[in-house]
């Protein structure tokens, strides 16, 4: 069984799995206000583009909750006020946005005459709507890439796109979740992705957690690996796809995309046709997030750099769609150009 | 100027930089005996393949300063003693033999009605030559790879084999010191190299120390950068080089050959003509040492990947002589297969 990032606490609360503390503990916290789940997202105790948008959407249920009393438009004002707090979090991450907005739609399109009880109840709907969408997304991609990923298959990952960063079962992890599930055996090669080490720390623990057997790797050594041919396939997930399939994900993947080219092994970009942005023609337009330079310089606190010595921290790179074999999507197994889809975003952020 | 690694400090006692609090502090250690110079090598206050060949030489002649009132015959089997000990601390580094093998020679070569106090001068003359032909080993490799370093070069490097791994100015750093000392401008980036990090901790700090930019990165921005075409160059060490080219260095030296192959970038690989073995006719005769998988697993005391997830932690990677631009040695630039040399090795132990 994968593991639930996100839930409703009985109470209403949103009940969140802190991400700062894994793997060493496992802290469930319930948010009671929406400045709590707005506190969370912005010190990553929840982070990936899918979950932050469903939080973010479930905060602004769970921050209305004590003011279902007042009239419309009292409701409402409270409602933008949240939003706007929830929407400065993580300015970069789409799905943030795609959700408030989607959560303002809904408050706003309910009949005047209604009070702030009918209004919250809408949005409680919608929010839950969210998150059964983004669950029932993810299925869909592992049952794309199910036939990929046969019985003992050994697989290799970067960062998370797993159930840590979506409602449901990830992204790049789905598949793997839906083999295991299946009965086939299958063992996955960890990035421990270097600086945040999202790998070493989510994507190992979600994959302990489900029994999955799992290898943590440093980021050098994969190609190593590909080497001993101890690599059947690469799957990765994306934050933004180009309609020419360029695409974006944690530093590292290009590299990855390169080695795997090198060495004939198959690369696949598991992410929902939501993060598929075609209004980008390609991937020279997709902006590169350059991070602060003690992610790279320091670690739990220990200098491990001089601190006189210059570092370069981009938070992502981008990958030509030439390296890539194929994308797995909601829609099923896909290869660009890409012509339709909404903006969103599977990736680790 | 770049850091001096080891000394003889003015009371005879073998004076080392403890690289293990590298770069939080600079802390220089006097070992005044054999033992203290032992647990050093063991502890990996001092490390890099000629460095320890050095240090264990040293610490012979330190060792046995306070005999050399004793008998020639109780003197050598406090020799013989100490240098079981002295090798005993890294079994796998070639250097550390072969330095102490020549020392248990001069000492026996002495003639039989000499005193413990010839036999140690002796010593203290030999130890002093393995360090003095170090430096200009390392010195012919900087020379040697002068001409690849122009002006306005952005150089590449990964683990460390610079001044800290050696008795002189390193060798993949050699041809950089020489640039920078002949007043070209030179930016080197450089590989964090975990699990351990020698990049981050020792060849930023010794960079930085002379006064070099230096900018770190994370192990899997490296291609990246290549794609932005800013890297011009890439050198790296070796510790062991087979005949027809293939050679064994820090794990991700091979993935950075691969993508420099890729991107067109130059790679070279800078190392002592001792390091070559002849006896191996190519890389698939090098052993990979397996590492504990806490090193992976765990940095500064603190877990980053959970307790139930494996590791991998090879050492070291076999890069194939074909990814090779060219052989950097004391005997200039060079291309495999190799005819002659003699047990040694460059490398960041």
């Amino acid at each position: 069984m994968s593991v639930q990032a996100i839930a409703w606490s009985a109470s209403g609360a949103v009940r969140i799995v802190d991400q700062r503390a894994l793997p060493e503990a496992r802290i469930e916290r319930d948010l009671e206000s929406g400045e709590a789940v707005a506190d969370a997202i912005r010190t990553l105790q929840v982070r990936g583009a899918p979950l932050i948008g469903i939080a973010a959407a479930m905060g602004l249920v769970a921050g209305t909750r004590e003011l279902r009393g007042a009239p419309r438009e009292a409701f409402l004002a409270r409602v933008h006020e949240l939003a706007a707090l929830l929407g400065a979090t993580r300015p970069t991450a789409v799905n943030l946005r795609w959700a408030l907005d989607r959560m303002l739609r809904v408050a706003t399109a309910t009949p005047g005459g209604a009070g702030g009880a009918a209004v919250w109840e809408r949005l409680q709907m919608e929010a839950t709507a969210i998150w059964e969408e983004d669950r029932a997304m993810c299925r869909r991609i592992g049952e794309a890439g199910l036939p990929l990923v046969p019985d003992g298959a050994k697989l290799l990952t970067h960062c998370n796109a797993g159930a840590l960063a979506t409602g449901g079962i990830g992204t790049a992890l789905a598949p793997i979740y839906l083999a295991h599930g299946a009965g086939r055996r299958v063992e996955v090669f960890v990035d421990e992705t270097r600086p945040v080490l999202q790998g070493a720390r989510l994507t190992a623990w979600e994959l302990v957690h489900a029994g999955i057997p799992c290898t943590v790797i440093a980021d050098g050594a994969a190609g190593w690996l590909m080497r001993q041919a101890q690599v059947d396939l690469v799957i990765v997930g994306a934050d933004r796809i180009a309609a020419n399939g360029d695409f974006a994900n944690k530093i590292g993947t290009y590299s990855l995309a390169v080695l795997a080219l090198h060495h004939g092994v198959p690369f696949y970009c598991a992410a929902p046709s939501s993060t598929i942005d075609v209004a980008l023609a390609d991937g020279g337009g997709i902006p590169i997030e350059q991070r602060a330079a003690d992610e790279v310089k320091s670690l739990a606190g220990r200098a491990i750099a001089p601190a006189e010595a210059g570092a370069l921290n981009p938070a992502f790179d981008v990958t030509p769609a030439r390296y890539v074999t194929a994308f797995i999507t909601d829609r099923g197994v896909e290869h660009p150009p890409f012509r339709d889809g909404a903006p969103g975003g599977s990736g680790g952020v």
